[in-house]
């Protein structure tokens, strides 16, 4: 059932938190929110005003009836909620964009990095649930999907340098309470994170599987593998939380099935789209997570050949990208453009 | 020509420096400090007095007649003040255990982790240089060594996660200034860093080679092959500087020659001397920065074989040391407790 859409009626579940958030700001400027927007959250957050451009909307309490007559639903509020309203939102007849882990891995449910496999929603039919990947997972294939395209990706060691924003608000709000409580010289607050976590850093606080892997490493491999459409790539990933605000690091080093020189690659990566090459080894000028912060492109730099490979078949980067908008709300909404362009451009 | 030494007379070359004090920490409790102790720094810090246990001691200006008598030189002062005086300190009979990169890479000075390659301290005779490796190398030499003793490291990719401490001490201390001035809403203090450091990260601030792999990630590798004594092991760095007082932390992917699993890696690792494990997947404890803070052991944890190599042909860990006590100072004291111990037992 294809529509219009020049003005669709956009839902945010979860709006009141920092993904749902970004996305309003995306919404403010992107045509997408140009029609009526509505907003949601738990009822704990119902009730609260948010400005969306000069747009002022209050937040709703979640329900199914809220759907009706919604035409691109994002959900940014957890694998729980979206498993619980996201098909019936698709039922109502929208476009669900899930930015939870609740369906990226259904096989039916598309998974989607518009620079990686738009391809994928050509034969999209609305209504149902596209899936956004995780945010580590986006901003790797933003970096790496173009060098796979031109030699093969055979093996991938990716080691992260995570921020706060990752953990949700409140975690956020702890990491800079804790560089005031070091001015201040008091104990450091450790009520959300239960640690110290300014000076310091930690492995990824996701649950650790049989293997010893935790669940980002495992989304990791698991996201890029569907998203390539490739079972065979070997990815291997260490996820670690740093004491910074809102961008996410990757170290990648690569190893590919053809030969792909530095000179060819850096190439590629500049003409890619989504990203920006930051790589200047005279000013020691790399991507560096204040840069990302707020960005739409995903930087990346250090792009040198591996050493520790023969000639050609590897290549080692440093990728910063905003996890909150690239890896999460701008892609979202960046899903929701291509399809709706896509029905308007398949007529109806 | 060998000697006596119950309390060798002990001089520190840098001792206002981090290495240096950190270096007094260790002789005020080991038995290397019970004799006479030198302290030698620049012209801008003679004068000062420092504190070993409850001596107190004043530090003077580095002339070559200061070594007269000297058993033991410890050089903390970087690679120029070492080339320029740790030959002479030689000559005059003295053993120099040097901590800058000046001769690390000498073919007939020994480069010794004591954990690691203490077997080459054997045939050596004082006087003569023996040099302390980097930090970042120490760290994993000291993690990874039973590994390769084990099964034979063929790859090794690593990314750090180094302290700021690694950059000196003016460092360090706009580090925290960086801190103050965030929780008083001022701009940053970026006199010695010239960036955002707090919440913030960047390629590690050393020159940048021709193949695009930076000083430290160049010392990685050709002293591990040194230390090793094996030209053929294939090793690829990324380090990078995140915002951490003291503690360099490295996220480790090996590739073996035999086949080792995760249980016999993890009995190995107990056993290994100078190495403990912290790999609570159930509670996600794991090695942290501030764990490894003012400790001589390596933390070593997150040990797992890695999904993307054959059975038992991969693994990967995540290591935290205190960068100034075992990857630096306390390594360069352990490395003349061998010597010191080796002369007496070879008699004199």
């Amino acid at each position: 059932m294809p529509r219009r859409n020049d003005k669709p009626a956009v839902a945010v579940v979860g709006a009141t938190g920092l993904v749902g958030r970004e996305l309003l700001s995306i919404l403010a400027t992107h045509r997408l929110g140009r029609g009526e927007i509505r907003l949601f959250a738990s009822e704990r957050s119902a009730g609260v005003t948010l400005s969306i451009g000069s747009r002022k909307l209050q937040v709703k309490r979640l329900t199914t009836e809220g759907f009706r007559g919604v035409d691109v639903a994002f959900f940014c509020a957890g694998a729980h909620v979206s498993r619980q309203h996201a098909r019936l939102a698709a039922e109502h007849g929208a476009v669900v964009i899930d930015s939870s882990s609740a369906f990226r891995m259904t096989q039916d449910v598309p998974l989607v990095v518009p620079e990686a496999n738009a391809d994928v929603l050509a034969g999209w039919e609305p209504p149902g649930i596209i899936a956004n990947p995780n945010c580590s997972t986006i901003i790797a294939a933003v970096a790496v999907t173009p060098l796979h395209r031109a030699a093969g990706i055979q093996r991938m060691v990716i080691s992260t340098y995570q921020a706060a924003s990752g953990a949700g608000a409140a975690v956020l709000e702890e990491l800079k309470q804790q560089a005031r409580d070091f001015a201040a010289g008091r104990s450091y607050t450790t009520r959300r994170i239960g640690r110290q976590y300014l000076f310091n850093l930690f492995s990824h606080d996701s649950p650790i599987g049989a293997a010893g892997y935790n669940e980002e490493e495992q989304k990791m491999d698991r996201e890029l593998r569907k998203i390539w459409d490739n079972p065979t790539v070997r990815i291997t990933a260490t996820c670690v939380r740093v004491p910074v605000l809102r961008a996410h690091c990757e170290s990648i080093n690569l190893t590919f099935d053809e030969k792909l020189d530095e000179d060819d690659a850096r190439a590629i990566l500049s003409a890619a789209p989504g990203v920006r090459v930051i790589d200047d080894r005279t000013a020691n000028r790399f991507p560096e997570p204040i840069d990302a912060m707020g960005r739409d492109d995903i930087l990346v730099g250090r792009i040198r050949a591996d050493s520790s490979q023969p000639p050609g078949k590897g290549l080692s980067l440093f990728v910063a990208g905003d996890q909150l908008r690239k890896g999460a709300a701008l892609n979202a909404a960046q899903i929701a453009e291509r399809v709706v362009g896509e029905v308007a451009k398949t007529g109806a």
